[in-house]
């Protein structure tokens, strides 16, 4: 009936795009210890933090510590955020970061100029500039990462129609430097999205694209995350970002309220009950999540760390 | 993409489903309030509370005077509880309750026998009485509902095959007394259910019964619930139960921590911003939504009343 995928990737992102909107600054230690509860529970690729300026998210002046600190561990990808050539420099530096020649490409101007400083066109023209400074460290560009691709507070709707056009000209200025789209990730930056738009989205994508990888990043703002997540997961889509008891949010959606990334465990629970596989231990996972409660001091939005799961209701 | 109904029928729970399980007792005042305000949101069904013993559910002892106290309006249901003939009798004498043909008829032994004192055998055994009852009344029973659909917390999982079956065995001895099977509202009442599952389950009894309204009760348990409701409705599922700010769980389902029915704002946003018509306006609704937070005195898990909708960004 449906035509699931028979596993999924999940990228963690709660040790970045969950903690950096946290007013408590923890501390290194804290962080480290939170990446390798996610690792012993099971999770392979975490978003551990960022090489940005420290000014703008103080929460995130110690990535380049934290990756240091964690070990390297078989098939465990610590992955991070930057901005510029300086952060990416940083990151390669580090010797913990698994850099990816990915490139943001914000949907509409005014988030895109909030985040980046730099509007559409500015980021389009941009891109020849990236290409070469990741070549510079040996990596080929092969990934588009699309912020507000459902929709944006700043500037309204989004059409699917808008984010395959911005797909097709980052596409093109690749191509023009020999680089080739391989992968993309889309993110429902700000909770606008619905199960019947995210069928669009992938389709119109797929249509184009037939054997471009997308990865869906969802936040949890209206409740939707997981109908959108399970939809996608109906086409077929295998890789998705999550935090860890629904940690985050985002600081510049204009919208304080703003409820986190999907929950990890939610997520997994999910997946697991419909024999999808994420190699995750669920039960380890929930322990994991009360520890990140405990860890921010204030109670996370996620589902399943409060009712747990059913597997001790199975054994009657 | 999809078989997306062009409109649902949304049946409020929250002011019995959801305000049985509070501690505080509220005054009829505050009960019929909060019913007015709910349709004035523009819901058309709501369900306002139960004739059992006010001894079980303190919190519903005023239901005759709350029915008695609500205004007849075009088009509008007031729906209620019952579980024995003198309960039927209470809510025909009052006047003001839409007496339906509805029977009870939980998926499992244990949580049957919990809620209603029988065993399945023994609930399948009363269903004749029961007909006659509601035939007293000048009511014939079309509609067969049942608790614990998705899974149990008492006996674990339960198979689609044993749904379809407890369906024909109730049919079965409608039949033999003269009544036809109409309508049935699977319930997950304890958050087990899943988006394949749920489409399993749907098809399942679909394949049986083709022409038969189905309408699903889901609790948000473990968070699935938007994602279940999505899943049904994308095969064309038009009737949902939910309750306002996603008030509820269910005393009798053995966690306390269980949370509640699907939240009726959060789900007619995910209609709404699905072209799924509901009727109901969203911003008022909300508003109903901020009201119930207040006369429960607690949080309330919806989403939307903390995110608001996304009409204000529409105006960019």
């Amino acid at each position: 009936m449906s035509n699931l995928p028979s596993s999924v990737r999940i990228m963690e992102v709660g040790p970045r795009d969950g903690l950096q909107i946290e007013k408590t600054i923890f501390s290194t230690e804290q962080k480290v210890e939170l990446v390798n509860r996610l690792v012993d529970a099971g999770l392979r690729q975490i978003e551990v933090g960022s090489f940005v300026n420290p000014k703008g998210v103080p929460q995130m002046a110690d990535s380049d510590e934290v990756f240091r600190r964690l070990p390297q561990r078989d098939g465990v990808e610590y992955h991070g955020l930057w901005l510029n050539a300086r952060g990416l420099d940083r990151a390669v530096e580090n010797g913990h970061v698994k850099v990816t020649g990915k490139l943001i490409l914000t949907a509409t101007d005014t988030f895109s100029k909030r985040n980046t400083n730099k509007d559409i066109d500015e980021t389009l023209a941009a891109i020849p500039e990236w290409i070469a400074q990741y070549r510079r460290v040996g990596i080929e560009v092969d990934d588009l990462h699309i912020p507000a691709a459902f929709g944006c507070n700043y500037e309204g709707e989004v059409p699917v129609s808008k984010v395959v056009e911005l797909l097709a000209r980052g596409e093109e200025v690749m191509k023009a430097n020999g680089c080739k789209l391989k992968r993309t990730s889309l993110a429902d930056t700000m909770g606008w999205g619905n199960p019947e738009q995210t069928r669009r989205l992938i389709g119109a994508v797929r249509e184009r694209w037939p054997d471009l990888q997308i990865r869906l990043h969802l936040h949890d703002t209206r409740g939707t995350a997981l109908a959108n997540a399970s939809a996608a997961m109906d086409l077929g889509v295998d890789e998705f970002d999550s935090s860890i008891g629904g940690l985050g949010g985002c600081p510049f959606a204009g919208n304080k309220s703003a409820a986190g990334n999907v929950c990890t465990e939610d997520l997994v629970f999910l997946c697991e009950e419909m024999g999808v596989d994420t190699g995750v231990d669920l039960e380890a996972l929930i322990e994991v999540a009360r520890f990140a409660e405990e860890m921010v001091g204030h109670e996370l939005p996620g589902k399943l760390m409060k009712a747990r799961s059913l597997s001790r209701y199975r054994t009657h």
